[in-house]
């Protein structure tokens, strides 16, 4: 078997690896890509996001659930949704994307190799594929082998009724009833859309409370809204054991003695890295808790020619933060200047209502001893919330009372990932509260709550 | 009748009486608003932009047109969609939007007089009510009185087959075969509307084109989406002649000959301005064409005192550009500074798909002789377009090819009038392409396509 040399080489093909991918393909540099065959795009196209947002996108619409303040609360668009309506979309949309990726890919002449990857030494790496295996000789290396569900051993995961995060169209049809293990932003988004469907949705929690990174106001109105929906949250609680009872149910046992039922238990906690399949030992690299790989400011491991970014390197695991970490590591690699703004990473959640922020929240403020005023407009001000419906969002302005600049942008409700991008160009550019105040935004939109925030916020000064 | 002193008359409660009457109020200035029973916020929320972005809200919904790429061309929510299902919503939402106006206005203290006002000196108004009349005595008079359809006097007008733009909510049902006769903004956005509802429309407009001021790839994208939907355009065509055939069809007679039919022909050229029910003469003012008054950069008049704003002073008649008109001719009266930046000036056109720009056209700067490079993403490219099935958007950024200076921003699609002013931020702060590059964007959203424009336009360079 005859090796390739390359310059780099990418283990695995999500939005980490594509990006590091391309940016060195572009620099002119040989550059191949491992992937297992059907993973092309990674877990953010195969079980991740693309799938969970592509099924919040036919839950959203088949429900009508954003028209129901015209139509009223029992609106459906369809009247008995099943799991293949909402699979089918996905399906179509995953395809297709799928299909951007190696089009992306073979445009920059990465050459991509179907199979597994595994050290053989540090700058040797054996892909074993279907038809044919090879040996890649490389300079430089880039983990970007994602992440999978931990499937705890004591967890009698069945595919059916017990499931992890990537079974969830593998149920038969949507329960009635669904207990989710695990209020971070996986199990949020899952309970506020299945709750969307109708669905009574039991979220349970270690901690005492979810999403401790979002601004506290925002995360007790998503609890409000989906408490609204039926959902209810069992927080600072901790699982014991699952079972099923004699009527076929599934039990979760609570330490606290009480026992929660349901149709179907979905687990959202946890992920394993897929480090366990490279053979890290070969390469001089060992990982640490649930597979992760310890990297430093510029991506790399302990082993300086080997880098790593995406979910493999753990928080915050946002396909948009795993991009910009390997284009860094690329840049990084072959001696590109880069520039960035490490404290302007957006948030984007993508639960029933979207919540998005970046920058300071009102709690890292005071932690650090920065007095703020915050300027806020609820959606119910803007004319665009009340054609659309959206009568729960709201955007709240941090910023600095004496210089008015500003310091953090947080939004609930329809399009807040985007919107978060205006407030996020301010603040990159060290603008004021000012500048929401004279600038003219399109009417009707959401982005015009920037204006009415503007206001209310200079108003308090 | 005892007289009433105020510091401000704002004839007119649209978008720039309310913006300059709330702003001259937050100054403790005693302010006074007078509109006619019925118009409370103008024709902005009476028959203007917001019943036509809630009728485009609810025919999106009903039709089930977002969704298409994923049900097929013949998908629709609603299988025979009536006025009444679509004028419901609208009314649902113009009393919301009333309810806000009144709301706000009691807030800030303006007080406000049902009726038609008429100068009765340059200092003096009369306002006529039901119930009382009442004179007001001012230091200064803004005229934000807006404007109306301008109903031909050769046009046989019904307000069921042959309509203007205020009346289509008068129609019986929703018709077969439409004409359009205005290719304006009012025009193409009632086009593209009805053409997803499914009706044949033929688009009648005098000048060779429309939309003149837009990006003309933009334009000829709609054009061809348009066209795509079954919609027919006769550009450079004059209509001489509107009546009905014996069949009971509307025929628009035009000079070239042809004769094209349809059920019902919506009216959508030139606004008259409400002027000449204010007897300006008694102001020492004279209106010019079509009732508009001219002013200065302040927004004065010839008669130093009274200002306009908004509709009734012509381009662009924007509900967006006439708040700020109104905000600004508030702050020159009580001489309080202000800041614009009047070339980053957004338009949103609510076609289907959405059109916006803030900035500098290929146009504008050719004519200028200023060289430019073109940074494209086609929504097509962006997850986000994948999951919600918008194939036909674009967002194009022109930038200056040496300092990499952004200068203009044109966008078509889902949130185009939204995401806009993430570029319009970076172009008022003078930033560079470089940012696009540099940011991290939610993932998956639309203005993630900022950054795959942002690397197409710096891989040319």
């Amino acid at each position: 078997m005859s090796a390739k040399s390359f310059d780099l080489v990418v283990i695995g093909s999500g939005p980490a690896g594509q990006k590091a991918a391309i940016a060195a393909s572009k620099l002119g540099k040989r550059v191949a890509m491992i992937d297992r065959v059907a993973m092309l795009g990674g877990i953010c196209i195969h079980g991740g996001t693309v799938p969970s947002k592509t099924l919040r996108e036919a839950i959203l619409h088949l429900t009508g659930f954003r028209h129901r303040s015209f139509y009223g609360n029992d609106y459906n668009v369809k009247n008995k949704i099943s799991v293949r309506d909402l699979a089918s979309r996905v399906n179509q949309v995953v395809e297709r994307e799928t299909g951007v990726v190696r089009d992306q890919l073979r445009r920059n002449d990465v050459e991509l190799f179907v199979g597994t990857g595994r050290f053989l030494d540090p700058h040797t790496i054996e892909v074993e594929s279907e038809d044919q295996d090879h040996i890649l000789k490389t300079d430089y290396v880039l983990i970007a082998c994602g992440t999978r569900p931990a499937h705890h051993p004591d967890i009698p995961f069945d595919g059916k009724q017990i499931l992890a995060g990537d079974q969830i169209f593998q149920m038969d049809e949507i329960p009635k009833e669904m207990i989710i293990v695990g209020g971070g932003v996986i199990g949020l988004e899952f309970a506020s859309m299945f709750s969307a469907l109708g669905v009574v949705i039991t979220l349970i929690e270690q901690r005492p409370a979810v999403l401790d990174f979002v601004d506290s106001e925002i995360v007790e109105a998503l609890c409000y809204h989906m408490r609204h929906q039926g959902a209810i949250f069992r927080l600072g609680e901790k699982v014991t054991k699952i079972d099923r009872d004699d009527r076929g149910r599934v039990t979760a046992h609570l330490e606290s003695g009480k026992r929660m039922h349901g149709d179907v238990l979905l687990h959202a906690v946890g992920r394993q890295a897929n480090t366990d399949l490279l053979n890290l030992e070969a390469a001089g690299l060992s990982a640490g808790a649930r597979g992760k790989l310890a990297v430093n400011e510029n991506f790399q491991t302990s082993v300086p020619h080997i880098y790593a970014a995406g979910d493999v390197i753990g928080f915050p695991s946002l396909a948009a933060t795993s991009m910009e970490q390997g284009r860094l590591a690329s840049c990084h690699i072959f001696g590109v200047p880069m520039r960035t703004a490490p404290g302007l990473l957006p948030y984007g959640i993508y639960t029933i209502p979207e919540i998005s922020m970046v920058g300071e929240t009102e709690l890292s403020l005071t932690n650090a001893k920065i007095p703020f005023e915050v300027g806020v407009a609820k959606y119910e001000e803007l004319a665009k919330a009340q054609i659309v419906g959206d009568h729960t969002g709201l955007l709240k302005l941090l910023f600095d009372p004496d210089t008015r600049k500003v310091l953090g942008i947080h939004a609930m409700g329809e399009n807040a990932a985007e919107i978060v991008h205006i407030g996020q160009a301010v603040l990159s550019f060290g603008g004021t509260m000012d500048y929401f105040r004279d600038t003219v935004f399109n009417y009707p939109t959401f982005a015009e709550a920037y204006k009415v925030a503007g206001h209310n916020g200079l108003n308090k000064l």
